[in-house]
């Protein structure tokens, strides 16, 4: 079995889950209170088929076993996650009041971190029969969780970076002009699963104007002779993302296309260069944004420098003013600044990096020159 | 253009929005907050290519016209949504605070209901911004607000159930014996999708033992001679959904595989038989759970008897004890009971009702007796 595709076991899960309440009770808190999503796959290995009104809840807490709430008709599903030998399992039915089941394994002033993504409703649910405690978001609290990934975790990192890659080297063969944005998206689509993608998260082709809104995803413009096309790529492959950016030109382009694809090209550059532990994460945005800002084109970059990478495509720790926290080795995040010229055109180039003893390190390393597709 | 694919204009969800809002004021609040979902994508036409991190939020007031909070890089995608012109959109950029940018739209002590899945992250936002602020879900508060469906809602669900019911009629033709769960799942999606569904939300296989597990979906096992096989499959088509379930024998049903399904069937057609406006939405549950009880398998029935539908495939009214608000005309959910019978298989049928002022109206109408397949 290839390394990548060995799964993780109960001691992981279990090992995991010590570590998070850890870092709870380091941080003040009582506790970690986890709904469906990636925090509760990365944590006990399960995820419900859907994420649905009905309350299902991992709690952990330094001073107790970990234990998971879930609706009656899901136990069985819950049962056989790989992380369930390491987890008190008990259950709530249809008609009963699933927040009177949770309070017990809460303390009745405790303080807890909850997922981000946890439903407003439960949330909600919580405060109204458990007054006295008190809440934050993962994210505020303890946004570095599942930041620092484990040598099985930057493998699966690297080979989904790779399968992105002999996307990109395979999408510049096919032909661009007068085909729709969604054929090539497609395309795109079926070139990540050809190289082991199990899911597909996102096929950006932005052309022409269409290029200068960093979040259209693909639509029925036909691409023309002249275009700059943003490709904006990514999914999860053995559970874990892939997510590049590169930006090609249909024919030759012109000076000033030329001239932006340079400057978001050295601000990536130089960002990347400014990767080492213990950097601030607000620091990698600021030098991108300063090259960006210095050629002209500071108020066209109108978004953060990246994100963080690992169960999703889009999680801490994020590369804008305001993150202080410094860089740890074995944090994986996307460099990806971009120019977006409204109505005109749009560059972005995006990699996604690892930190390492050493300093920065590229999963993605196709060519940053501007590629002229047909 | 067929009647169910007219879209639905700004005047629509002008319309929409100013019912929300006058429905919240008459629950009390000062107003209604919704995030991406199918709240938003109901009251406005906008639903955003991810949920994310990012903050988007449409205030509601009866005080106020519409105000949709949207990060600047959606802004585009916001512009363009069908409701668009009904509100008036505000932006924050990365590296700001989207709470500070969102209490202005609130009364600094109002009451407001917020969407069921609005993340926990983003109302703790708002509660750390605007401590007097006070929150209920929508469930909770205003349960029905999409409950109700208008005519051309009813037309879009009614043309989802009887593509549903033309893959029901499709799938008895296909072989069972010999195959796996996943094959007959796969059937299942290409065939919602040939009659017409844009996207298939589940396709539930369950064969033999794992027919008793409700929640299952569908798996490697090879499906054999003997087997009961729970079918359960639904999506969204013009952007409503469908969900059916018929339970189909491969090859002879011993007799306590008749006993079971006709104690399904009598559930499920005299809890159809007691729907009528005004009915509580709890009684409908205890109508289905008052036939299996009698018959002895009233502890294998371990959910509640039915989920309303519409531009999602799970949501309010829930036909569950404890929901005592009466059904109204225009309401569509589903009666589903079910008989699951651990380590052995289960029975369960569903249709979708809508309530008319006569009665219960079927979105459904294959056979119920229990099919023969091969």
């Amino acid at each position: 079995m290839d390394a990548v595709s060995v799964p993780f076991t109960t001691d992981d899960y279990r090992a995991r889950m010590k570590g998070a309440a850890q870092a709870a009770a380091a941080e003040g808190l009582d506790g970690l209170l986890v709904t469906p999503g990636p925090d509760l796959l990365w944590l006990t290995g399960y995820q419900p088929t859907a994420i649905t009104e009905r309350l299902t809840l991992l709690v952990l807490r330094e001073d107790a076993e970990p234990q998971l709430l879930v609706p009656i008709l899901e136990r069985p599903d819950a049962e056989s996650a790989a992380g369930a030998g390491a987890v008190t399992i008990t259950d709530w039915r249809d008609g009963t009041d699933p927040y009177t089941a949770a309070t017990p394994l809460l303390r009745s002033d405790g303080e807890y971190a909850i997922s981000d993504s946890a439903w407003a409703m439960h949330l909600l649910g919580l405060q109204a029969r458990a007054p006295k405690t008190r809440y934050s978001s993962v994210t505020e609290r303890l946004p570095m969780l599942r930041a620092v990934k484990d040598p099985a975790e930057l493998a699966r990192l690297e080979a989904a970076g790779a399968a992105a890659d002999a996307t990109f080297r395979e999408i510049v063969k096919v032909p661009f002009v007068g085909r729709k944005e969604t054929d090539v998206a497609a395309d795109l689509a079926r070139l990540l699963r050809e190289f082991g993608h199990e899911q597909v998260d996102f096929t950006v082709v932005g052309s022409g104007p269409n290029g200068a809104n960093p979040h259209h995803e693909a639509g029925d413009r036909t691409i023309l002779a002249g275009d700059m096309v943003v490709l904006d790529f990514g999914g999860l492959m053995h559970g874990y993302g892939s997510d590049t950016t590169r930006t090609v030109c249909v024919g030759e382009p012109t000076a000033e296309m030329r001239e932006v694809h340079d400057v978001v090209r050295a601000a990536q550059q130089t960002a990347f260069e400014a990767v080492r532990p213990g950097i601030a994460c607000q620091e990698v945005d600021r030098v991108a944004r300063r090259v960006i800002t210095e050629a002209g084109y500071g108020d066209e970059f109108i978004h953060r420098t990246g994100h963080g990478i690992g169960m999703t495509t889009h999680e801490p720790p994020y590369m804008v003013e305001g993150e202080w926290r410094p860089t740890v080795p074995g944090m994986c995040f996307s460099i990806e600044p971009g120019i977006y010229l409204a109505g005109r055109f749009g560059v972005r180039i995006e990699d996604i990096v690892t930190v390492t003893e050493d300093g920065g390190r590229r999963f993605n390393d196709t060519d940053h020159g501007l590629t002229i597709v047909e």
